[in-house]
């Protein structure tokens, strides 16, 4: 039986195709702390022109692939649809390339032209966010996650270690255009990588009292 | 400088004591889709016995550490004491051992005895599941993955490849129980690994309306 991290139709071998295209995905899930979080999740997908990636949806979660800057542009585009002042919500995801079985979900690899959401980029807001990265299949993997901190620290994201995460904070844009960077940096160092984030905007939490 | 993908101390140099000792972690965020969330949250902490881990919060998640079925019983014991019946809430977390730059917390290695919130396993409720590990600084990493899918299938949960991750289905205690056997054998099989996991519960999507 073969079976991969991502797509594990039992006929296929470990192909290793999915190093070989220029497809990135990001798998996320939108948690609106809301009694109405039903409407505000719609209307974000609504609001998001996905045109430029491939979608599916489950209960859990939404998948977008395609070209890394159409991928990032519609997770962005979808959280700023989302944000209602004073509302507390967290985007849970995942941005990864090269899994060894990759497949599936292929299309609109020649799409070119601006970023459908771009417009998004008018409305900011403060944001927290904590990540993790896995280089996989290489031993040095601490040296890039290493980096990506040090990237952190130049872009003034203001990094903080902690267990099993790295925090950063700064505007929503700043943060994910950093994860849009940890990206690039990252398909071109190693075949294979995940990058987990988690932003979080409107928590109620004052962390000076904890 | 030195930087860890968990804790960073910078006058720490990469000691890999995290793997000397048998410290394992959960860095989780619980999410109700409720205008109520900060009670719900907050009362399932409270009916939490985590006398048995050391633990830490900040506005975007708390982490649980110490050996392993202590770690696992306390997120377990959080998640069904924060479960209402027709409330759609999510987990969000990720288990962990042997990072090469982990310290702090290394408290409660010596606690042994019963698991405190072990009377949860009487309160099951279905739940879905999708979770990714990682087995770091290894080229046959793929080759653990599949090993620890046919563990899900060996235990009727249904595992179904998603891009990016696998998804599961069962009892609540069902998928604790996996989720805690896989960490088990990870921490035999590799120096380091991460298994992220979301559970949710009551969600209002209809899969086959999709």
């Amino acid at each position: 039986m073969q079976q991969s991290c991502c797509c594990g139709r039992e006929d296929l071998p470990w192909s290793g195709r999915g190093t070989g295209l220029d497809i990135s995905g990001c798998r996320f899930s939108l948690y609106p702390m809301d009694t109405d979080f039903v409407p505000i999740i719609l209307g974000a997908l609504e609001h998001t022109d996905t045109s430029a990636v491939w979608s599916e949806s489950d209960a859990l979660s939404t998948v977008y692939r395609g070209r890394l800057p159409y991928v990032a542009d519609a997770v962005r585009g979808l959280f700023v649809n989302a944000y209602k002042p004073g509302i507390h919500m967290a985007l849970e995801g995942q941005f990864s390339k090269g899994c060894p079985g990759d497949c599936d979900g292929d299309s609109l690899l020649d799409f070119d032209g601006p970023a459908p959401n771009s417009q998004v980029r008018e409305k900011g807001f403060p944001a927290l966010c904590k990540l993790a990265l896995y280089p996989m299949g290489v031993s040095d993997y601490i040296d890039h996650i290493a980096g990506v901190y040090r990237m952190a620290q130049d872009a003034g994201l203001h990094p903080e270690s902690i267990h099993y995460a790295t925090r950063i904070s700064g505007d929503i844009h700043q943060i994910f255009d950093y994860l849009e960077q940890v990206c690039r940096r990252m398909e071109q160092a190693v075949p294979h990588y995940i990058l987990h984030f988690t932003v979080s905007v409107n928590s109620p939490t004052k962390e000076e009292e904890l």
